[in-house]
């Protein structure tokens, strides 16, 4: 009997979940919203029945399923496979998620992780990692999100919340991240922390072409803010700048942690393209110390939104 | 026959080595001068007659000794066996001391590591790090070493040159760092860089009872700086402050990098005791995120300065 795979992201919006075959092949895939603002009964069997979909649209049948893997944000108890109070999940407050969807799913095996983690772990498996044994990933949404490999290994730390190197402080006493911590990168260089910082230069009175789309839609995305750069835009300039110097310095704390061969950017914002990439690189090169030459490689993810999907299905495999 | 390993650690100043039986018991040890200014020959045969005396000052012969283990500061290519360009090492270039002295040993296996590296595991197997499998280690000298041990193994990265979180940036822009970076926590709380913080105030006129130190010898001591703190200066609490809300921000990045269970201080800055390491932890609660407990455990390192030659003979046996 041929054996599957199935690989879960829950997402504050979206549960996606990939049926794969034992090479890591994507069989079939399917997304469903999360209901977020439902209990977390709801949410369980919203993942469970996308799974039991997912599954027959790849023609096979829940007997064929080796195992699970499930991505979910953190922090959590991954380890005993509770979430505490992840951030934007209001009702997940200490569900045994683990242990409720295997049940439901008539006893599979289910591994649990970080979704930062788990889409680290298909860029290594499948996209920008392949072939390296040592990387960091870092994810840039809402959130900074991160992963790290040490010797083709995820690194999961003592209680398995390690790799929240996006909540590392590189602005001592600066702004105020969600998490609490003054000064994270994730304060300055998440998405929307850009596109945060654009609004708020705006409404202090900075110039910008960028005041227009505030004026009409009430908010600036970060991909308006990249637009803008591209047409020349000079507040846009300064705010990518910032965000891209951030970024390099991220990776030279994350190069100074564990030292990785390869640094791997992903998410929403990486659609800004080039224009991101060798700024973050110029900025590496401005500020890296000179005691020796450092050949860290700094570059974007290549699975785009399958990442998770592909590590969470990869986990369940290598477990 | 018995067997016996060589714990060497190579400092600036000193050539320390240990000699210890098979359960990483110590039999002999002795400190000779580094005789740094000269050349690298001079040094290795330093390291090498150290070890002989050490070995005969056990009781035992060199047909006793299985390995050796040493420990040197970075960056160098460890796996390689070759130093660089270790900064207080001014004739130390290129290297490939671990080949020499293997040579000069009569073909003995060397490990060679970070000397950082090497405390941080020396601590990990025999010291404050005893029984926990996830630790990170900060030693507080001229500049900021540090180790991290992950899953009961010391963290050694893509090129042998991770845990240098001393280099880790924390003030953005912040003060001149001797690599070449600005900011790093070790430009701000190695104990040189206190004392050095409390020179700087002092020549900018701020009022002290260090100034009398200062004017007397001509500089001040990281010791001088704590001892003042004691007796009520205030410019002492001020810088010393300072140091401890850096060492606070290095150990909330430690845990957000690879999730230690115990974060170990050590150096010769630790003497200063409690009124350090309860600010530590005062402005680690302080800063720390408030999306979930932390339980990381901060603490003092117990093997003072044998911690590198114990480590070096533990690596050397486990090789």
């Amino acid at each position: 009997m041929a054996n599957i795979f199935i690989g879960i992201d829950l997402g504050g919006t979206n549960i996606k979940v990939g049926c794969f075959d034992s090479d890591l092949k994507l069989l079939a895939k399917i997304s469903t919203s999360t209901e977020v603002e439902k209990d977390a009964e709801t949410i369980i069997e919203n993942i469970a029945k996308a799974s039991e979909q997912c599954v027959a649209k790849s023609g096979f049948s829940m007997n064929n399923v080796l195992a699970a893997g499930l991505g979910c944000p953190g922090p959590a108890r991954y380890k005993e496979g509770i979430i505490e109070a992840a951030t934007n999940f209001p009702t997940f407050r200490n569900i045994p998620i683990r242990q409720i969807l295997s049940e439901r799913l008539g006893g599979k095996t289910i591994v649990f992780e970080n979704d930062a983690n788990v889409a680290c772990f298909g860029e290594f498996v499948a996209g920008a990692g392949k072939g390296i044994e040592d990387m960091a990933f870092f994810t840039l949404g809402t959130g900074i999100g991160s992963g790290i490999i040490n010797k083709g290994k995820l690194l999961t730390g003592a209680g398995d919340n390690a790799a929240e190197l996006g909540h590392t402080i590189i602005h001592f006493d600066g702004r105020l991240c969600n998490c609490g911590q003054k000064g994270c990168a994730e304060a300055y260089a998440s998405a929307s922390n850009t596109a945060k910082r654009a609004t708020e230069a705006i409404q202090a009175g900075e110039k910008s072409s960028l005041k227009k789309i505030l004026d009409e839609k009430g908010q600036i995305t970060c991909k308006d803010v990249y637009d803008h750069l591209k047409a020349g835009d000079e507040l846009a300039k300064k705010i990518t700048d910032e965000t891209a110097e951030v970024l390099a310095i991220l990776c030279i704390n994350a190069l100074h942690a564990t030292e990785p061969a390869r640094i791997i950017f992903a998410g929403g914002m990486i659609a800004a393209g080039d224009i991101l990439l060798n700024r973050i690189k110029d900025y590496f090169n401005e500020h890296i110390w000179h005691l020796r030459k450092e050949t860290v490689e700094i570059c974007f993810a290549t699975l785009g939104e399958d990442a998770g999907i592909i590590g969470a299905a990869a986990l369940a495999k290598n477990q």
